[in-house]
C-alpha cells in the first residue's frame, strides 16, 4: 500500500501521546481505531480528543475530518486487524512493549507498518518477540503530537530500509517534520538534547542553585526563544558575529572545559571543529551571518508577540516614562 | 541616582554582545558612550547598530531615542566618567578582565554601579584589582541584547546588596527580564541549562550520531517550540498528562537512570522530587493541566504562525489532498 493511500490508523494505548495521536489522525481525516486496556479508556481518550480538537480546529481540519470516525476497540485484535498503519504508544515498560509488540504482529496484515512512539528504546530492544522485524519502526512524536512537526523516524537493524522510507512519507503527507536517523541511537536526538538540559535543570534545584521557577524562567526569556526558530548550532553560529561558528569555536573553545555544567564537553578536535563549522555553512545555505541576523530579529520580534510579550505592532511593552532629550554633548574622541 | 534617573549608560567593549547592549539602550533612549580598543572598533559599532536598529524600530523606540546620542570615545576613562551605569561587554578572558574593571573602578564616579556581561564569570573571580567591589555585579544578557529579555543578575559575596537590587530595577526600567541570583552559580542558570544541550549536541556530532542539520532541525521542530513559551519544567508538568509533574517523576523517574545523555542524573531523592512538583505547582499558580494544555496549545499555534510555519487564519501547512469520505463502519466494541 502507498502511503498516499492510508485511510484507517490503528493508535494504541490512549494515554497523552496515543490520544494525542489520536486526535491528529482524525483531524488529517483518517479513520482511528484506538486500544487501550485501562477500563476508562474511553473516557480518557474522549477528553484527551476533546482538549486537543479546539486547536486542530483552528489550524484547519482535512477535508472530511471527524470525531465520528473514532473507533474504540475493546480488543486490541480489533483495533489492529482493520489498520492500514499502527502507531503504538504505549507506556515505557519494556517488558510491557515487547508483549504488545508481539501481539500486534500476530494480529496485524501481513504488510502493515507498526510504528512505535516509544521515547527512548531502539527498534531492536523491543523487537524480541515479533516474527516480521522488518515492519517495525520507531515513529517518536513530542507532545503534543498534534501541533508539535517533530517525529524522529529510527529502524532496528532488521528493519527493512522501505519500511523506514514508507512511514517517513506517511508522517509527510500526514503533515509532520520528519527526521530519519541513519541508525538506533538511545533517547533518538532530540530526546537526548532535552534530557540533558533537564537533568542538569534537576542537578541545579537539588543543589539548591536555582529554583524551579528560576529556570523556566531562565529557559522562556531567555535563550528559548530562540530555539523556536534557530537549533543550538545555528544559534552559536551567530554569537560569533560575521565570522560565525568558526570564530565561535576557536574564541570560545576553550571555555568548553568552564564547569559550566556536569556534563563533561567533548574535545574539540580539529576534526569536530570543523565538522561542526561545515554543518552550519551547509545548514546557512549560502545566507550570511547578517543575512541570518536579519531573519532572526524579524522571528524574535513575531515570537515574542505570538507569545504575548510584546503588543502586536506596539512599543515597547516596558517602555520607560517619557524623558526630556538632552543634547549629546560630550566631547568623544572618535577613533 | 535612582535608577530612574539614570540618562547615560557607558558601553565597555564593542563585540557582538557589547554592540548589541549599546543599541538597546540607544532604543531606550539613553546616552551610549562606548569604548573599545580596537582600531576598527568604530565602524565595527556603527554596523552592529545598523544590523540592529529596524528591528527596534519595529518593537518600537523610547520617545527621543536617538542613534545621534552614541559617542565613542578613544579613551576608557572619557566613556566611563560621564556615565551613570556601566555595562562592561569585553572578550571572555580572565585577565583582560580584572584589569579592565580595575581601571573602570578608578574611571568611574564613586557611585557608579558597574555590571559586566560576562557569560561564564562569576564577578569574584574578576572583581580581584578592584577597591570597591560592592557595586560590581554581573548583568549577563543573551544575544542579540537588544530582542532577548532575559538578563541574569549575580552580585559576589562583596557586593553591596543595595546594588544588586539597583541594577536589577535598573534592568527592568530599561525593559529588560530579570532573573536575580542568589548566590554565584558557575555559567548562571540559563547558559548552565543550554551549554549542556550544546555539550550533548557536540558529542552526538563527534560520535557521528547527529548532523549539524540534524541536531538543528530536532530542536526547532520539535522541544525548541515549547521552549518558546513553556520551560523545561511546565513541559514535563504537560507530559505527565492531568497528574501532572507528580506522575511524571513518579512513573518516569526510573528513566533518569537511561543512557540518553552523557550527562548523568541526579538522584530523584523524594526531597528532589517533592521541590519539583511543588515549584511547578507554585508556577502553575492555580492553573489546572488542562488550563495549561489549552494555552500551551494556543502559544504553539501562534509560534508556528509566527515562524512561518503556519499560515495565518489558514489550513494545515501540509494538507493532504482531499481524501473522499468513508462511512466508519467498524464494528468496534466500545469499553
Amino acid at each position: 500500500m502507498s502511503p498516499a493511500d492510508v485511510r484507517t490508523v490503528a493508535c494504541v494505548g490512549a494515554g497523552v501521546i496515543g490520544g494525542g495521536w489520536t486526535a491528529y489522525y482524525l483531524a488529517r481525516g483518517y479513520d482511528v481505531r484506538a486500544h487501550d486496556p485501562a477500563p476508562d479508556a474511553e473516557q480518557r481518550l474522549s477528553a484527551l480528543v476533546d482538549a486537543a480538537w479546539p486547536a486542530l480546529q483552528e489550524v484547519g481540519l482535512a477535508p472530511g475530518a471527524s470525531r465520528d470516525r473514532l473507533t474504540m476497540c475493546d480488543r486490541l485484535e480489533d483495533a489492529v486487524a482493520g489498520a492500514d498503519v499502527v502507531q503504538e504508544s504505549a507506556p515505557e515498560v519494556l517488558d510491557l512493549k515487547r508483549a504488545l509488540l508481539a501481539a500486534i504482529d500476530a494480529a496485524a496484515g501481513p504488510h502493515v507498518v507498526v510504528a512505535s512512539s516509544t521515547s527512548g528504546y531502539g527498534m531492536s530492544e523491543m523487537d524480541t518477540g515479533v516474527v516480521h522485524p522488518e515492519r517495525f519502526v520507531v515513529g517518536h512524536p513530542f507532545n503534543p503530537p498534534y501541533l508539535i512537526p517533530l517525529v524522529e523516524v529510527a529502524g532496528s537493524p532488521r528493519t527493512d530500509p522501505d519500511v523506514v522510507a514508507w512511514v517517513g512519507e506517511f508522517y509527510s503527507r500526514a503533515g509532520k517534520s520528519v527526521l530519519v536517523l541513519d541508525a538506533e541511537v538511545p533517547g533518538f536526538v532530540a530526546n537526548r538534547l532535552q534530557e540533558a538540559l533537564w537533568r542538569e535543570a534537576l542537578h541545579m534545584v537539588a543543589n539548591g542553585e536555582a529554583s524551579v521557577e528560576q529556570i523556566d524562567a531562565a529557559v522562556v526569556q531567555g535563550p528559548g526563544l530562540r530555539w523556536a526558530f534557530h537549533g543550538p548550532m545555528l544559534t552559536f553560529h551567530l554569537a560569533g558575529g560575521p565570522g560565525g561558528m568558526a570564530h565561535m569555536l576557536d574564541h570560545f573553545g576553550p571555555s568548553l572545559l568552564s564547569p559550566w555544567t556536569r556534563l563533561e564537553a567533548p574535545e574539540l578536535t580539529p576534526r569536530l571543529r570543523d565538522e561542526v563549522v561545515a554543518g552550519c555553512d551547509r545548514e546557512a545555505g549560502g545566507r550570511s551571518v547578517a543575512d541570518l541576523v536579519a531573519e532572526r530579529d524579524a522571528s524574535l520580534i513575531a515570537v515574542l508577540r505570538a507569545t504575548g510579550r510584546l503588543p502586536a505592532g506596539s512599543t515597547h511593552p516596558d517602555a520607560p516614562a517619557d524623558r526630556p532629550e538632552r543634547a549629546s554633548g560630550w566631547a568623544g574622541e572618535d577613533t
